[in-house]
């Protein structure tokens, strides 16, 4: 019988080259053989994916702070409880773009929203399951929001200011430093070559602490 | 300087007449004079309008007890920030189609979701604030079900079984029973012109106690 999957998932600001080193871990974790559910928050299932909608673009209301982050939680209880656990019990290891350490990061961290609120919604749709292993691509701001604003078109966190992007930045390095045991930091302001290196070490030390189980 | 508004809210099962009822209301308070805002739930701004169209929209995903929950609350948080309060400071009243007693009726009275669950996050969106009035419209459900058939497509929550509707109208008595000073409760199963004559004396009773401030 195979025991439960991992949950690894990847964490950075704007422009750390979140989407080509996802790609890159995947190909790293299925050329080792594991079995694998790749996924993104907000979003991950029909549902969740229109509420991902709802929170990103750009409106000329006001949002309340308190409802964004009841709609992220929402997502994320439909992800987790239709996608994310019935992929962990049947063994599948879950790769996912982003998760609850972004909401602490983004409304804690960049919008001032109370921590202990944040803590208390991530207990009431969580439980007790938290990532098995965090990567946080973590490079200075101005580096990505370049690269961000080089992409073109950008979403409502987007268009935040340098302050914002420092204090989401700040709030996941002191994440990082306080969980460590958990978080891999990568410093994504390196050549793709040297990131990619780093990278396929993360997966190298996740297969050989838990080998897969068939 | 004007008082602070009443908040009157509306509730009641399928097919009880609350749109007729609601715009009957809603005349005979602006005949006495008051300054009325009405709106309803979910929704009653943009972003919660939308997320009242992902609430309702009959979808193959099977929908997570919790996800609902928060999204409902989602909506609510950004309806009373951005609408109800500031009409309630500035002295209107507001009259809602639907408020939290619907939550605690559908889902904890329909679906079984906890109440404590639900009060949790009454008081993390709400704070203190309760509906000064709750005009419940009750009707025995095989008599609202035929009405809401007759009206042809029903969305998701019309598309429940009718022993769904007898839990979500028996949540609605033992809360007019709990909160009997708040309650109004209209039998919806007696004749229009009998349902008005009720509506106009719960009006006018409102009206004589809380005279408009100006």
């Amino acid at each position: 019988m195979k025991g439960r999957g991992l949950f690894i998932t990847v964490e950075g600001g704007e422009g750390v080259g979140k989407s080509t080193n996802l790609a890159f871990i995947e190909d790293t974790l299925r050329a080792r053989g594991i079995d694998l559910l790749v996924s993104r928050e907000p979003g991950g299932t029909p549902l969740a994916e229109s509420i991902r909608e709802l929170l990103l673009a750009p409106r000329e209301e006001l949002v309340d702070v308190t409802a964004e982050l009841l709609l992220m939680f929402a997502a994320r209880s439909q992800h987790l409880n239709t996608v994310i656990l019935p992929a962990l019990s049947r063994g599948q290891w879950v790769l996912c773009d982003r998760f609850t350490d972004a909401t602490y990061a983004y409304q804690c961290g960049g919008r001032g929203v109370s921590t202990s609120l944040v803590r208390q919604l991530e207990d009431l749709v969580q439980g007790a399951l938290r990532p098995d292993c965090t990567v946080l691509l973590d490079a200075p701001v101005s580096t990505g929001m370049a690269r961000a604003q080089a992409r073109g078109d950008l979403d409502r966190f987007e268009q935040e200011d340098l302050e914002f992007f420092e204090r989401v930045r700040s709030a996941y390095l002191t994440m990082a430093r306080e969980s460590s045991g958990r978080y891999r930091v990568i410093d994504a302001s390196a050549s793709l070559e040297q990131v990619q290196i780093a990278l396929a070490q993360v997966c190298d030390d996740l297969v050989a602490c838990y080998p897969v189980r068939q």
